[in-house]
């Protein structure tokens, strides 16, 4: 996208990292009223999709509110890029009729309600949740999903790097340790992980085991 | 699209319409299957994402049960093209944490369990929904969704004649019926729809139905 940027545009970098944003979310709200104020033609670039854990509907409340125009131009959303690289059908007519997106971030993620999103028949994709996975697989067995039910977890899909790996959701937490999963990943929670390319790594790890003995 | 594909390509439309598919599914897997062996590249164009509702999952076993290679790329979901152009966040801090995506067809619809998806704080999206849009209606409330939730219809999305209407759950039948509502459409429930820009049609039968009195 970057390559398509006119040499005169200038740039303005709000990049956010966890716990780490360079510019909070108010911030980046009035400084695109304020640029489109001047008569600018602004391109608020957002990673994935902007109406999918983008905070886009924030902007654009704060663009109108100003009485000023905005259009929304969506991209490929996490969940579905991540998903096709690791060859992963969200739906899936005889495993899943359903798919759910939640935000995982940890603030807030006794709060949130996902009772019902995962478990036989449904697929749960979980953004932003690799920091906290472990308390996201308590919280989601604790609601009921089986422990057996099978995970993944799409690290950097689709950029240089990507890794693909599955386990069960008990073992969800400890799988981020064991391979020191980093952010940005994608956790999908369902029967359709079954189906993918994702590296089965509970069974590299009873292979290690049964090695040792 | 269809710009890109070189004029040497061998192009087969196996398109399908409800009821009224050129080809079942499993003609089309051999289909594909055939021509990977004769050493061609095919690409399989579907419309939207070929992981959401889009059966890519099926096509996939298939040429992976004949040993072939295949890789999939991911588009831009009915879902999210139709919300950028309504200006609806499907997510919104404020409004809704979870957005789940399901299929409305009326084949099965009994059967298919979609309890807890809609409701407070979250956004349902329906793919094609419109034919059974009452009974999809009578479902949810039957399921205890509130019959006052919001509820987008977004006929034509991304196309030349898109609308985007809105009303309340228990209207959803009405609407379809009054408006003459043909698929391609997605619903929307959820209170996220009152941001967006779908014309409120409840409001406009009210004034209508004001007029005569």
């Amino acid at each position: 996208v970057f390559a398509h940027i006119p040499p005169h545009a200038q740039r303005i970098s709000v990049a956010k990292k966890r716990d780490r944003h360079t510019l909070p979310q108010d911030a980046i709200n009035a400084l695109i009223v304020a640029h489109v104020k001047t008569g600018a033609i602004v391109v608020r670039l957002k990673g994935g999709d902007p109406f999918v854990f983008g905070r886009g509907g924030e902007e654009v409340e704060a663009v109108r509110a100003a009485g000023l125009p905005v259009e929304v131009i969506p991209g490929v959303s996490a969940a579905l890029g991540c998903a096709a690289e690791a060859m992963l059908p969200l739906t899936h007519r005889d495993w899943s009729s359903a798919v759910s997106f939640v935000a995982g971030t940890c603030k807030g993620l006794s709060e949130q309600n996902w009772s019902g999103l995962a478990g036989h028949g449904r697929t749960l994709v979980i953004y932003m949740g690799v920091t906290c996975a472990g308390a996201i697989a308590d919280k989601l067995m604790a609601e009921g999903v089986s422990p057996g039910i099978a995970v993944a977890v799409l690290e950097r899909g689709t950029l240089p790097g990507a890794r693909a790996m599955r386990t069960l959701l008990a073992d969800l937490g400890d799988l981020v340790e064991r391979e020191d999963v980093v952010s940005p990943a994608i956790l999908v929670i369902g029967e359709v992980v079954l189906l993918s390319d994702a590296e089965n790594k509970l069974a590299a790890l009873a292979g290690r085991a049964e090695a040792l003995a």
